[in-house]
């Protein structure tokens, strides 16, 4: 029998009655020849409750009792789905991590899956069984302890379980639809993507289009997994949702895929570096040790021995960012004049995989702003993506401009 | 070091301040050199909500998938009080039941313990872990699936860990601060015990004094494991509550330990039974068969080939006897006039284990009775108890006046 494998959120498993909706989902899959492998998350507010608990009990927790602690809520659900499926005359069991064994890392908290050995679910499925439920988000240490995938990893178990066991495709149900051209809360004319290629994926996904887990794409590309996007909320059919695949499967596609933006950006800038070998390294390796995720960095040329340095992290990590430069200073392992923060800027990003092959992407992007009187602070371009730093207050008019000049509300 | 068991209820782990203040009775025993191993229950109440949830799932719900959902209320508790003792710099660590291993047989839902080995907790404790902090209730089956031992479950947990590690006390903490010699809501008069002899714990508990579980008195007493009845709500000493031991240990004591009772019982006689060799073996067989839990039986002499037949039951399952017995006459399995029920009466027990030396207990109990114009309906006796039916208005005045002859308010 063709394996798939079906992955349902915490708002897909809320509730008994969404349970059981997402159970009648599951029916017409196994109704059409397939053995099915479900992924659970906890039912929606399970997780925060029991993090919550960990938090007050012990503010710094020892990372494998908060595993212990957390995981029981996908094991809740998988029992109760197991119910609901054996309910409807569906051979179906619950598993945990370590019954499978779901095999980890002892990263607890963030553990990485390293192996999930079929047998023992392929063992059950010769014997009839229809549906393995398998609660996400957890495995099992090498030391036998419960590990923890860390949060959103319901999605990396069920692409690492596609992987696997070689599953036709793996659907993650969701609260969306599928992935769109942009947010539709900020552009009326977003258009949901039939497909989408991996790579272009990690790129929306990083860039706050929160519908799949950056680590579960990853995962997907790596073991050609086709993951497919869809809602629990609706009747599906099979070409429902979107298909998160192989560029070569895309046969037709825009130059650019989508407009991904991200709101509470700052770009801060230390004046007057003292520039020598190393310094970007020391400069970065003070911000990260910090805690500051920097993602855009931008060095400009250096002049008398100094230059200066930009980059742009979440607008809440400035001060944090601010006390690491301060402290380097103090240290004397960095010597600058001052540090300026920008705390009012967006980022707005084109991400296409045709960018590879046609030009002029980013020219058009710069006089489409440059039409509106958007000013531009800073720039960064990888292979399929072109991101700019732009005034907060012209976020959403820049994403509308550029969504009509790219004509994404067409198909390809 | 020496091994020490301690048990916390569901309320007295029912919130975050009642986890902290049962890990402060932990750091105690830590103290005094004890390396301890804690057996929680679930947080009160969520077992409750996780019930529902398969009942409502699935009202003859597969039990190893009952099992699976409803073990994890204790894996919570468990984590949490893990991670309080760590606060409080005690090193301790969770281990739900397959981490430990509790094996048990493949009964689910109603699973027994078969062995526990002490490899790998005494391991750590060699390590220098202080504290081992076990789920209650759960074990897991031969082939690798989550069981759980029935409701209560957590006393049998504890009893049969203090076995395995040959522990010096096993100290279980509810709501309530030992075993009285009756319920002190129907006699002031009702003294707290200092010891109580397993025996008399056993017809205490099964009589509806709901301070330990059956199974754990009687694994208690198999094994010889001192057991230790105390509240988790007050200060305590190490001569608090009560201690449940074999009876050698009790020097001194009265022949009568405690008035139980059971207010909800029925009487019902079987009349002008066709008397026959098997019987008895077929009036109670279809009783057992029809979910009827028959406590007393009593047979009257039979007369030209007749006789009449009475029990005592649950009153809430007088229905089900009654269908049972008709469905055997039907069947013409059993020959009988008529069914008589008497829904109103109640059970009064007198207990002691100085019954067996000491003569003359029932007839005092029935000269009291008789004292009081109390009429006896029915009568069974054991070698450490003696017990009447009467009429369920007189319940509470025969506890009194029995409590009163037999001077249980003052001790030995």
């Amino acid at each position: 029998m063709p394996v798939l494998v079906m992955k349902f959120g915490g708002t897909s498993v809320a509730t008994l009655d969404r349970i059981r909706r997402a159970a009648k989902r599951v029916g017409v899959e196994v109704s059409k020849g397939y053995d099915v492998i479900v992924i659970v998350s906890a039912m929606s507010g399970k997780t925060n409750e029991l993090v919550g608990w960990v938090n007050e009990t012990s503010p710094l927790y020892d990372a494998r009792e908060y595993d212990a602690v957390v995981s029981s809520g996908e094991n809740v659900t998988a029992g109760l789905m197991a119910l609901t499926l054996q309910e409807m005359d569906i051979p179906a069991r619950s598993w945990q991590g370590w019954q499978v064994p779901v095999k980890t890392t002892a990263a607890h908290s963030s553990a990485r899956i390293e192996e999930i050995p079929p047998a023992n679910i392929m063992s059950k499925f010769g014997e009839g069984m229809k549906v393995a439920v398998v609660a996400g988000f957890q495995g099992v240490s090498p030391e036998g302890r419960i590990t923890t995938l860390g949060r959103g990893g319901s999605d990396t178990t069920a692409v690492a379980f596609a992987a696997a066991f070689e599953a036709e495709r793996c659907d993650i149900y969701t609260d969306v639809d599928g992935v769109y051209t942009t947010d539709p809360r900020v552009s009326a004319k977003a258009r949901k993507l039939d497909k989408i290629a991996f790579e272009e994926m990690l790129e929306l996904a990083s860039l706050g289009a929160k519908v799949l887990q950056t680590r579960s794409v990853e995962l997907a590309m790596r073991y050609k997994v086709k993951l497919r996007v869809l809602s629990s909320f609706e009747e599906q059919s099979d070409e429902a949702g979107t298909l998160v695949c192989d560029e070569e499967e895309i046969m037709e596609s825009n130059v650019v895929s989508g407009i991904a933006f991200s709101r509470d950006e700052a770009k801060m800038t230390l004046v007057s570096v003292a520039d020598r070998p190393g310094i970007a390294a020391a400069i970065f390796t003070a911000l990260s040790e910090g805690g500051v995720n920097v993602d855009m960095i931008v060095q400009n040329i250096s002049e008398e021995g100094r230059t200066d340095m930009t980059w742009s992290c979440p607008v809440d990590q400035t001060k944090r960012a601010e006390k690491a430069m301060d402290e380097a200073k103090a240290a004397g392992t960095i010597n600058f004049n001052e540090l300026i923060a920008d705390t009012d800027v967006a980022k707005v990003s084109v991400v296409g995989i045709g960018m590879r092959s046609h030009t002029g992407v980013a020219a058009k992007m710069f006089q489409v702003l440059s039409n509106e009187g958007i000013n531009i602070k800073v720039i960064t371009t990888s292979e399929i993506k072109i991101s700019v730093l732009i005034d907060r207050k012209y976020m959403e008019l820049a994403v509308q401009a550029l969504h009509d000049a790219f004509e994404l509300d067409k198909a390809a």
